[in-house]
């Protein structure tokens, strides 16, 4: 299977402090900090033993992600699958009828390459498949 | 840390076959169905590595799932996360100050105990701490 395991799951945010703040309660650890100006988004990554919760905040009103707080406010964003080939998923996706935002990989945070698939093929679940820097040197 | 990794995500869909002939292209799998009429939800569960894909379907119109499509539409529903003790986390939760559904553990699907925290106390997303039946039985 190309899709071996979920990466990660991205809660948006209107104050990243805050979030942080929170979730350091139930986390009990520090999180990673990293823009992503090409997402427009600010992370706080919280590593867990095998994936993370990821935290974001928008970086300017431009922003999809300021977007969509207008829209759904504070809440889960989207679900990150991991995969070793990313483009050879999206396009494996795209034959068999599953809608693609991406349609080759793009660089997300640590590292990672990305792609988005249409939460209207997905019964309203904002997909992303990532493949990590190698698997080898993943926290 | 009591809280290891995350064991899965659930989308709340309208019509269990047919999400499961869409998440079918992505994971190219057969999911494990299975009723839990405590939480009033049908389940399929798609296993990956070392986490799993849920789609959620209201067993009857008193569900809350069913409420939860009328106001938000199909959708992903809540994260879990994996813990050892359940009832421990839980009474972990509420003493630093966050909010539970639950003060103790239910039975959930596949032999687990869970336990769910407020999505108000957790910025909007609505947060399952899933403990498996024991280490040495998780598929």
């Amino acid at each position: 299977m190309s899709v071996s395991d979920l990466d990660h799951v991205a809660i948006a945010v209107k104050d990243l402090d805050n979030a942080v703040a929170t979730y350091k309660k139930l986390f009990s650890n520090d999180p990673h900090y990293e823009n992503v100006p090409d997402q427009g988004v600010r992370i706080a990554a919280f590593e867990l033993e095998d994936s993370r919760v990821e935290l974001i905040e928008p970086l300017n009103d431009d922003s999809n992600l300021h977007r969509f707080l207008d829209e759904h406010g504070e809440g889960i964003h989207h679900v990150a699958l991991r995969t070793d080939d990313v483009d050879e998923e999206l396009d494996r996706a795209h034959e068999v009828g599953l809608d693609r935002i991406d349609e080759t990989s793009r660089s997300g945070a640590q590292g990672y390459e990305i792609g988005f698939l249409h939460p209207k093929g997905l019964h309203g679940c904002l997909m992303e498949l990532a493949e990590p820097p190698s698997s080898e040197e993943r926290e």
